[in-house]
C-alpha cells in the first residue's frame, strides 16, 4: 500500500471538511450514482466476491461465515436499493435542535453538524461496506472502512464503485476510504487513529472486546442482544404465544431475537405447554419450575441465561412476580430490547420504568427494534451503550451538534 | 479501605437504580439537605481543607495549585448555593425527546433516562466534588468521584455531607461514592471499571491523555480551549477591540479565554495598535506582518499558535482573508470556542458554517461559552469531543435515552 494509515486519515479529514459543506442535492446525487455503479458493476463485484469466497472455503470457513461473506445478484441489488433509499430520508445536517435568546441579547442556537470522520471496523459482510458508507455520506461525514481480510476483494470492488460515484458528482473520493492492511497490528492502529471522530465496530464478541480494550478514539458499541420476553400474570394468552414465537422464530440469528422467556408463575402451567407447542423445533432449557410443566425441557444454567444464542434455542424461567422478572433482566440482560406482555396497566408502566435497556416494548415483538421498523430509516447498527446513541442508530446518530452564538458586541462582565 | 473498587462499583450501580426512579421532589430535597449540611459543617470542611493545603505547601505545590485546592468560607457558600440552584433547574429525566406512530399501530417514544453511574476523575478542586455530585444526582445518576490525593481530606468531608444528606431524605448514600485510594494503579482501574456508564475527566493535559489512553469505559473529554478571535475586514473597530480585550483579559486562566488573535490584513495597520493598547500587560507574540505594525511584539512560533496559554499571553497573526482565518483555526484550534467580529453577513455565515468547534460566536466574546452564560444552567464541564455532548455539559448531557414501544400484539412478518 502506497499510503500509510495516518496519510489515509489526513486525506479522509480533508475530504470530511468538503462533504460537511456539501448540500443535500449533491450528496443525494452521489448516492444515486453509487447505486447505478454498483448495479452496472454487479458482475465485477460477484467475480471479486467469488475469489473471497473460494479462499474462505479453502480456509475452512463455517457455513454461517460463508453466508455472511457471499454476495448474490439479489444482495447487490439490495445494496443499490439501500443507497437509493437514503435519498428519501431527511438530511440531518443543519437541523436546529434548539434555540433561545439570553437576557443580554445573545441569540443561541444548537445546530446539527456532521461528526467528521467515522471509522467502521467489521467482519465479513461486504454489504456493510455500502450501507455504512451511504449512511455516513448522507449525514455529511467521511468514512474509513476496515473490513476483514476475508472480504478484501469484495470490499475493494464496492469501495471502488463508491469512490467513482463521489468523483462523478465532484465530491472527494477520499470521503470513502478502505483501509486495506489486514494485520492485527493494523487493527489496533486503526482503533487509535486520531483522525477518527467516532469508531463503530460491527461484528462479534471478540471484535467488540478488542475495541473496548484498545480504542483510544470515541466509540459507539453495537453489542449483544440477550433479549427477554416477560409474560405477565395478566397477559392475553394468545398474544403472549404469538409474540414469543415471533420474537424467537421470525429470524433467530439477529440481535433483536428473543433469547429468554420469563413467565409469571400464575400462568406458567397453562401457558408453557402452548409456548412449547408454538416453539416446536426450538431447544428449550429451563429452571425447575418450567421443567415441572414441560418435562422435555433441558436444565438451564446461569450460563444459558447469560447467552445470546442467535439460534433456535431459548432459555425459560418461571418468576414469582414482575419484580423478579425485572431483577432477572437486570442480572442477565445486555441492555438491548426487553418486552412485557400484559393487559395490566400498572405492570406495563413499572416494566417500562424499571427495565434499563435501549428499547422496552409492551405487547409487541422484540423483532421491531431496528431502524426501519421503528421508523428511523436505515441504521448503521444498534447501540447498547448509553453514551451518544442508544438503540438503532440512524442518520442523527452520525451527527454532532454545534452551538452558534450571535451577538452585537456583547462582552462578559 | 474496607471495600475494593469493584465492590464500590456494585454498590454505586445498585444506588443508581434507586436514584433513577426517584422523583424530582426527593432529589431536590436531597440537594437542599446537602446545601444545609455543607453550610452547617463549613468549619469542619475548612479544617479538613487546611490539612490538605498544609501538606500541599510542604510538598511544594505552586500558587495556582494551592489556589485551586484552597476552600474559603466564600467558596463553601458557593458550593451550597450551587447545590440549591440545581433545584430551580428542570429535571431532564422523563422528558419525551420524540414520539410517533408506525403504520402498524406501534406507538414509539424516545424518553430521556439517567445514564446510570458517572465517574469523575479530577485534580485538586474540592468544589468539583459537590458541583459534579449535585448535577449527577439531579439527573438521576449515581456518581463515583476519584479526586487527587492532595484533596483527599477535603473531599472526604464534602462527600460525607453529601452522603448524609442522601440518607436524610431516604436515598441510598452510595449514590455519591468517593474512591479513596490514591495509587496510580487505582486510577487506571477506575478508568476501566465496568460499573461506570460514563467517565468524565476534569483536569489538565496529562490526566486527559491518560484517560484517552487507558479508559475502556465510555468517556466525555473536557479538553483544551485554544480559542481564537478573528477580526474581519469589515469589523466594527471599537467592538473588535472590546471583544478581544474581554476574551483575553476578563479571566485569562479559563478554557474559554482567547489565546489567539487573527486580524484581516486590510485592518491590521489600524487595529493592531489599538489592540496592543487595550491589551497592555499581555505578552503578545505575532507573525512578521503583525510585528511590522507593533514592533514591540515578540515572534510567534507554531508552538505558540498551538498553545493554550491560560495566562496573559496572546498569539497574533495577520491573515489574507476569511479562508485563511478558517484554515488557521482548523490547524491550530482545539475545537472549543471560536469567534468572528464582522459586520459582513456573508463572512459571518461562512465562519459559522466552516469553523468546526463546539461553539462559534459572531460579534460576542468567547467568554460566553459556559453553561450558565448560554442558559444551560450549571455545567459539569465543556466537551470538546463530538460524541454524546459537545460544548457546555448541563443536566441533559448527563442523561441517555430509551425507546419505549407500545403495541397491542404486533408481531413482525
Amino acid at each position: 500500500m502506497a499510503l500509510d494509515l495516518h496519510d489515509l486519515g489526513r486525506r479522509a479529514r480533508a475530504a470530511a471538511r468538503v462533504v460537511a459543506g456539501a448540500g443535500t442535492t449533491v450528496k443525494d446525487a452521489a448516492l444515486v450514482a453509487a447505486a447505478e455503479l454498483v448495479e452496472a458493476r454487479a458482475d465485477e463485484l460477484l467475480v471479486a466476491n467469488r475469489a473471497d469466497v473460494d479462499r474462505a472455503v479453502d480456509a475452512g470457513a463455517s457455513p454461517a461465515q460463508l453466508d455472511r461473506l457471499t454476495l448474490t445478484h439479489l444482495r447487490v441489488q439490495a445494496m443499490a436499493a439501500g443507497l437509493r433509499a437514503l435519498c428519501a430520508q431527511a438530511d440531518p445536517v443543519g437541523e436546529v435542535v434548539g434555540g433561545w435568546v439570553r437576557p443580554n441579547g445573545l441569540r443561541v442556537t444548537q445546530v446539527r453538524v456532521p461528526l467528521g470522520v467515522i471509522g467502521v471496523i467489521y467482519e465479513n459482510r461486504p454489504n456493510v461496506t455500502s450501507d455504512a458508507a451511504g449512511l455516513c455520506l448522507k449525514a455529511g461525514n467521511a468514512i474509513m472502512l476496515r473490513g476483514s481480510s476475508s472480504a478484501l476483494r469484495s470490499n475493494q470492488a464496492v469501495v471502488g464503485a463508491l469512490r467513482d460515484a463521489l468523483g462523478k458528482v465532484g465530491l472527494p473520493e477520499d470521503a470513502v476510504t478502505l483501509v486495506e492492511d489486514t494485520e492485527r497490528s493494523g487493527a489496533l492502529a486503526f482503533m487509535q487513529l486520531d483522525a477518527l471522530d467516532c469508531l463503530i465496530p460491527r461484528g462479534g464478541h471478540s471484535l467488540v472486546a478488542s475495541v473496548r480494550q484498545h480504542a483510544t478514539v470515541p466509540t459507539v458499541i453495537d453489542g449483544d442482544g440477550n433479549c427477554h420476553v416477560y409474560v405477565d400474570a395478566r397477559a392475553d394468552p394468545a398474544m403472549a404465544v404469538a409474540i414469543v414465537a415471533n420474537a424467537k422464530l421470525q429470524r433467530p440469528g439477529v440481535c433483536n431475537a428473543a433469547e429468554s422467556l420469563l413467565v409469571h408463575r400464575d400462568v406458567a402451567a397453562t401457558l408453557l405447554p402452548q409456548m412449547a407447542e408454538a416453539l416446536r423445533g426450538v431447544e428449550l432449557v429451563g429452571d425447575a419450575r418450567a421443567r415441572a410443566v414441560v418435562p422435555t425441557m433441558g436444565a438451564a444454567t446461569d450460563e444459558d441465561y447469560a447467552t445470546e444464542f442467535l439460534a433456535p434455542k431459548l432459555s425459560v424461567a418461571v418468576v414469582d412476580d414482575l419484580e423478579a422478572a425485572v431483577a432477572h433482566i437486570a442480572r442477565f440482560g445486555s441492555g438491548h430490547s426487553e418486552a412485557i406482555v400484559t393487559e395490566d396497566l400498572r405492570a406495563a408502566e413499572r416494566f417500562v420504568a424499571e427495565v434499563d435497556a435501549a428499547a422496552v416494548l409492551v405487547n409487541a415483538s422484540t423483532r421491531f427494534v431496528d431502524g426501519a421498523e421503528l421508523g428511523l430509516g436505515a441504521e448503521i447498527g444498534i447501540s447498547t451503550q448509553k453514551l451518544h446513541a442508544r438503540g438503532p442508530m440512524g442518520l442523527r446518530a452520525l451527527t454532532s451538534v454545534k452551538y452558534v452564538v450571535r451577538g452585537d458586541g456583547q462582552v462578559r462582565t
